[in-house]
């Protein structure tokens, strides 16, 4: 999927903007607060309908205007398409993809993985900002999986219930055991399945970035299992023992004590945790490179490379670190959008650059 | 309080260190994971006793070591003081002030205010950050209000749980509300007046350090006063009527809905939310200069300067606010370290530079 045009008007601080990105790694450079950002939102919006930075739509709208606009123009699969979505006050959002009215599972829509400083909780957040990243990834990439989540999450809600409301010996209890366990090993096992693809394209990928150091991406499971091998017989039957030897510690603390709820990924940089021992420019660097495997990812599973938006990625980098990099992305076979505030001690001929002054591309 | 020398032994990636900063500016120089954030570290757990970054000591031993061992010779009052932190897997941590053992209570400490790239989130997160950094400003500064604090937050406690339990109409119930008001008001009136110097530092700072920007920062109660003063009675008599008026609504979501735990600080950017409406490089200068705030502040009320430690606080500024925030730093009264991948475009010949490098100073 390539961009190759973006037009926004009063969206954020910009009035009105025309911009033909190039096929490959393109910077945005500016000062703050002049709009880089703005841009890379402007795209992930036009991808996903609703923004990574408000969860109020208003907040997008120019001051004191009442309505924006973004339009793309995209190749996708050798077609071009375009899309729209407009948000007024008065009426909302509307989205439309080559002039038809559509929604955001719009098999045609613009397809995007964003990086931003954020990402750094990845790393060093609870293991629940983990465990979304990859029932993020697996959403987009399969379909079933977000049905296993979400009927999981509902069964976990109502065991829950009945745990706290000291119903753990109802027939209602029993009843759902097995539904709990199938849609519990359904989960864990797509999550081992994506890691172990992650992981590959992550080690890979950081060696090349990081210039030394080797990075490791384990599933974390929160029970045992006495097998070496994992399908989902095996699954389910560790499950069903963990629940067992569980169930009064269950009934005590009023909550459910097995599932994937509670697993992790485990993030190791030279055979240690990363979190406790990266230093924060690693970190970044170890983001940057779990995100790079994220879009990887996508093109083994859907055949096409979503655009990659990095939201002031070099910062916090050494210029080593950085150059590696820009290299990578530049070489890449995929588009990026990066934004800087300096391009300092970096090589980037291969890149286009575009200067962002208050909300204008020059 | 200024440091004249920190030691380090097997610390880290630090296997000896023997740092004799200046008593201003202080800059770390160097590549990512040479163990610049590591001396920040140091410095900070001689003053608190633990660590920003691991919950767990034994992180902080070097690897394959069984102890690390941390001195600090500051200046403090106009008297001499040494601290020295040993914490080793056997004896676990001991702490002596003038080779006295004592605690991290003692009023002689070496005292710190630290800025983190996760300081951030200050703007950014969710209110309970912002509580909780207001609770630990003002538990620095007043043992008083820990006091009151901590009362609140047991009582609430015994409230929510009546509460769940249906005995909202029970004569406990009843019995606590005056203390839940008594406390609730205190912690309150505490935040607002803390608030009201913090405004006044951190507005001027950032005007300072951003060179056009004007920073507001404000109390955000979540209920209504009708007065346009606020004293204790005023407070006392506004949650009283609040709680009336919330009573059925607390007791259908089982949990109260009055009082400090459900305040904000509310932080505006030329008029508008950072929170929304400030850009990355905006909103980690707003961090920055809240934290100035929280310096001089600590100065206002005990008289003396803590020191002050900065975290790659330069990279994500552009050019001007790196400079304007040097120049505030090389011109300020307090010492401060602060770590960095480089040094490009700024000018810094009142600094003391270190370059840090596989856990040495050059």
């Amino acid at each position: 999927m390539k961009l190759r045009q973006v037009e926004a008007r009063n969206f954020r601080n910009i009035t009105q903007l025309d911009y033909h990105p190039g096929s490959g790694l393109n910077i945005l450079l500016g000062d703050n607060a002049q709009g880089k950002t703005n841009i890379l939102e402007s795209i992930y919006v036009l991808s996903t309908g609703s923004s990574f930075r408000t969860g109020q739509d208003k907040n997008m709208i120019q001051y004191e205007k009442e309505a924006f606009i973004l339009r793309g123009r995209y190749n996708y699969n050798d077609r071009d398409i375009e899309s729209i979505l407009s948000y007024s006050l008065k009426e909302g959002k509307r989205f439309a993809v080559n002039s038809k009215k559509t929604t955001f599972n719009h098999s045609d829509r613009l397809r995007v993985v964003l990086f931003t400083p954020d990402d750094l909780y990845l790393i060093k957040g609870s293991p629940g900002k983990r465990r979304q990243f990859l029932d993020f990834v697996l959403g987009q990439i399969k379909n079933e999986y977000d049905y296993n989540l979400s009927n999981y999450v509902k069964i976990l809600k109502k065991r829950n219930l009945l745990l706290k409301r000291e119903q753990s010996n109802t027939r209602s209890f029993k009843i759902i055991e097995d539904i709990f366990i199938e849609n519990a090993a359904r989960v864990i096992l797509a999550r081992i399945n994506l890691i172990t693809i992650l992981d590959e394209s992550s080690s890979s990928i950081y060696k090349e970035i990081s210039n030394k150091g080797q990075l490791k991406t384990r599933y974390a499971l929160s029970f045992p299992i006495d097998s070496g091998k994992i399908n989902l017989d095996i699954l389910k039957k560790a499950l069903k023992k963990q629940i067992q030897e569980k169930t009064d510690q269950e009934i005590k603390r009023r909550s459910s004590l097995v599932g994937p709820h509670l697993d992790d990924m485990h993030i190791y940089q030279d055979g240690k945790l990363a979190r406790y021992f990266a230093s924060q420019g690693q970190q970044r660097n170890i983001a940057v490179a779990l995100k790079l495997a994220e879009l990887y990812t996508f093109k083994k599973i859907s055949g096409f490379y979503p655009v990659f938006l990095l939201d002031e990625v070099l910062s916090e980098l050494d210029a080593q670190k950085r150059q590696l990099l820009l290299d990578h992305l530049q070489e890449a076979e995929f588009q990026s959008f990066l934004t800087s505030v300096h391009l300092n001690d970096v090589e980037y001929s291969q890149a286009a650059i575009s200067v962002v002054e208050n909300g204008e591309i020059h």
